[in-house]
């Protein structure tokens, strides 16, 4: 009996970890592979991730959260980090939600453009370029709704039972 | 002495978060007053900061944390709210951390443009307002900066010392 509340103590601290890792690693990968060429006339153009600052920011960091999650999956349970998980889980959380929070900035302006700036929008040209980011951008939330989730609930353990890792 | 030393942590407590409303305060001013005309041939244009969805966010985000800050300096320091402290810090670090970020992609596009979405940088012709929403920047980097250390603190405090507030 008390061998079951082990493994299911495991899978409740590990399953979100795996699920935050395929959330992150999905994102990193739809968006960086993400590209799609267009002529207009007879002049080609070629849209991908790494043209703006902002997409290769959350690209890069997604991948980081990936490594991040992987490498927790293989961390002993009772490792004395797990204790201080709090802090690194709020820094990889904040990495996440600044760079979504950039690159949906840009994917605004990409769709939406902007008319006192004289920006135009590209997503008439770029169709599929354009969806396959807002899938990586839904990734990223998710990611990062899954980071709020876990960071939520250590400051509840930490707060109301101090004792509890 | 013990009255000293009561007044020294409450200065200690007190001064970061007027620090961080000076900071969040000046920020959403200076962002929100920024504003220039200019004339291409005949035409006048104008650039303000509610023509970005990402400026508007980011001085909304600054509005709140300098409500927030104003808060806290009329709360007595035996109010238990402060042994919580930690979770609202983090959650305005979150607040302005988004919106510094999407501001400064935005910010970034204005400055050196896009050449692959042929979105031309706008700051040759507004440089006024341009100067002005980097300032806005700066004191919203500078008020992250304040949280960072608040919730460092508190962290410190809350792993190593839970009984501590």
């Amino acid at each position: 009996m008390e061998m079951k509340q082990k493994h299911l103590k495991k899978y409740a601290i590990l399953l979100p970890r795996l699920l935050a890792l395929i959330a992150t690693f999905l994102a990193a990968v739809v968006t960086a592979t993400s590209h799609q060429k267009a002529s207009i006339l007879t002049i080609s153009f070629e849209a991908k991730y790494s043209d703006s600052p902002a997409l290769k920011y959350f690209v890069i960091a997604n991948i980081i959260a990936s490594i991040y999650a992987l490498l927790l999956l293989f961390l002993p349970l009772d490792n004395s980090f797990w204790r201080f998980i709090l802090v690194p889980d709020v820094v990889v959380m904040m990495l996440l939600s600044t760079s979504v929070s950039a690159a949906l900035a840009i994917a605004h302006v990409g769709k939406k453009g902007n008319y006192h700036a004289g920006w135009l929008p590209i997503c008439g040209q770029f169709h599929k370029y354009c969806d396959q980011v807002t899938a990586g951008l839904a990734a990223g939330f998710t990611g990062i709704l899954i980071y709020l989730l876990l960071v939520s609930y250590s400051f509840y353990s930490h707060l109301y039972h101090p004792i509890f890792v």
